[in-house]
């Protein structure tokens, strides 16, 4: 097998983009990837993405991104992992250039949710529950989250107060990043007043329905050489688990999170502590904890501890959510998990301007599906 | 880079599952392969499936199906390309396999059409095709198909009983399929006599909406000798071409369907000669016509000839659609890629009853999505 690099990186800005298709928001993702590389040349296009059918009418997305890009004829086809689409796609990529089976691959995630009404919307991210024995119930996704949450607080006898700063850094790193959604410092009295939207998880604690899209060209390491500066993909694992939250093992535990992350850390031949920095799966501030904590960076129920004691921030153990994270940057969902490697190759490339780390060495990014059932984990190291 | 085959195959009949979920058919499938293998272990799963967000009210396929198969935490993602989802499945599978990330790979291709009502699922299906340029103008599948027939039948002088073959083959071949949908012999007569669906697509041009499940198990070939009789993997290829007909080079040629076949030719290092069967993508006799021309079984122009004369039966020069094809076995269309696969395979293992060919070696596989945006070509060859 080879060693497969990133050897460019496009994005959108998060946000609403009533005036773009789903296919233009796509392209000028890619086209700025490719742009980035300087290839001329594309051997496969995966397209990570969740809601297109729903919310834009249209699937068949491999084709139409890779036709709209000028790849017309390249292999192309979507990828479908929930909220964890994005890094899904990723992995395909990573699994074909290194198997040798391409040389040259673009992975875009792309997702378009605002030109629907939010109960759509809503409606449509319930697919990634448990459709004959969660949905018909009236869970949501925001509801399956909030059971974790309540069973989480009541556990460790937390209060709401508690999850605060996961929001507060959150929106933070997203002041200084042109593509986030919001550029608003957010402080604990608004995070607590905010309204709630399923008890005792409040708007604050969820990431923004948006759009955007995100772009990656992967190529074999020993050809990225000349392309500086790219970034090694150390590890890149999907581990899954069942959709119900009442066929888990543990509610508090999330074990594909858990072993997506150990695996992880084997294929990559690193440990927790040699991670510098982690772009985490912080849809909603539950999630940021318990991601926390199925990696390792902190015990089980101690997620929020990380969050209070500033050890999440860019200057602290283990920074998160470097460029603002899902709640900060935005959670279009099929797209995210791209973003996320794009913002760590930001990161390792060292372009993140004032929310630069120094000199970060090793990235880790964890992109999460469906409150838990899917889990796609990567490492990214700077290049020498 | 390792040689890849299939050790197990499984299917579910083709028909209307009323009594079924979606993971339940989906599992009948995968269990039967996983049995017919004769394996404990699994490392990845993916699934080819189109419309079951839009139709069954579920996506997140992946960890939905290992779960309920009882391979929770398996690496596992939805694949889609419309109606060559199913092929695209297969083609991920054979990468991981062949690229030595992944040593038991199943593939799994399911689709539930006939919960909905046909307008929904006529509705659904246009998603394949431009949502920006061709269905607002109420361009469905059919019609789409239908514009081709009428051009090819205007350019080169045919009737529409031209077509008759294609659908009375495929009924032929189904009746001794206990998988088929239909299990009756099809006469001119009552092909002709058919409503008109779309001009002059009738009835009996279109492959029936149903219900389907169909699995294979991959591992390396090395991995593979114990396991009798095994099938090898000799060409894996998806190419692309534009998602609508306006933007093609031309009308009447698949180019992504020609690129496709000479693509697995030069990978497989055979020749069109070489090839003893086709399990062609007959969603309507126009596209039966277009892929023999692409792949190059018949001059443009000339595919209804190999029809006419008998070429495509059983005893022809290149039997197609052996067991039935997409018009008599049917089209749960993001299965149908894995259906013909798991078919060929029953060839190549000699396994086919009634329909069985004498000792064929070579077998191929085209499967097709949105009226030619995305063609998968798969070549397999018999175990010594």
């Amino acid at each position: 097998m080879r060693d497969v690099s990133i050897i460019g990186i496009g994005q959108t800005p998060v946000s609403e983009h009533w005036d773009k298709s789903l296919r233009h928001l796509a392209a000028d993702a890619v086209l700025a990837a490719v742009q980035d590389a300087g290839i001329g040349r594309v051997d496969a296009l995966y397209v990570g993405n969740m809601l297109s059918g729903e919310i834009a009418g249209q699937e068949h997305l491999g084709p139409l991104i890779a036709d709209f890009c000028g790849f017309r004829g390249v292999e192309a086809f979507k990828i479908e992992a929930a909220c964890a689409s994005g890094a899904a796609a990723v992995h395909v990529g990573y699994v074909a250039v290194a198997g040798g089976l391409a040389d040259v691959v673009v992975v875009v995630g792309v997702e378009k949710m605002t030109d629907e009404a939010g109960a759509v919307v809503t409606g449509s991210l319930a697919l990634a529950a448990d459709g004959d024995y969660e949905v018909p119930h009236g869970l949501s996704l925001v509801a399956i989250n909030a059971l974790l949450m309540q069973r989480y607080m009541y556990e460790y006898g937390l209060r709401h107060e508690d999850f605060a700063n996961f929001a507060i850094v959150a929106h933070q790193n997203a002041i200084n990043n042109p593509n986030a959604r919001f550029h608003s410092a957010l402080t604990l009295e608004r995070f607590s007043s905010a309204p709630t939207i399923a008890e005792p998880i409040g708007l604050m604690d969820a990431s923004p329905i948006v759009d955007g899209a995100a772009a990656i060209v992967l190529c074999p390491t020993e050809q990225a050489r000349g392309f500086t500066p790219s970034v090694r993909i150390l590890a890149s694992t999907v581990v899954t688990d069942c959709l119900s939250l009442h066929d888990r093992q543990s509610l508090l535990r999330l074990e594909a999170a858990e072993y997506s992350a150990r695996k992880a850390y084997r294929q990559a031949g690193v440990e927790l502590k040699d991670i510098d920095f982690f772009e985490y799966h912080d849809a909603f501030t539950i999630m940021a904890a318990l991601s926390l904590e199925a990696c390792g960076f902190a015990e089980p129920g101690k997620g929020t501890l990380l969050a209070r004691d500033g050890e999440i921030a860019l200057d602290g153990r283990i920074p998160v959510a470097t460029m603002g994270g899902l709640k900060g940057r935005g959670h279009p969902v099929g797209a995210t998990g791209v973003y996320q490697v794009v913002e760590a190759t930001q990161q390792l490339r060292g372009h993140c301007g004032e929310n630069q780390l120094p000199q970060p060495r090793l990235g880790m990014t964890q992109n999460i599906g469906g409150s838990g059932a899917t889990v796609a984990t990567h490492i990214l190291e700077a290049s020498e």
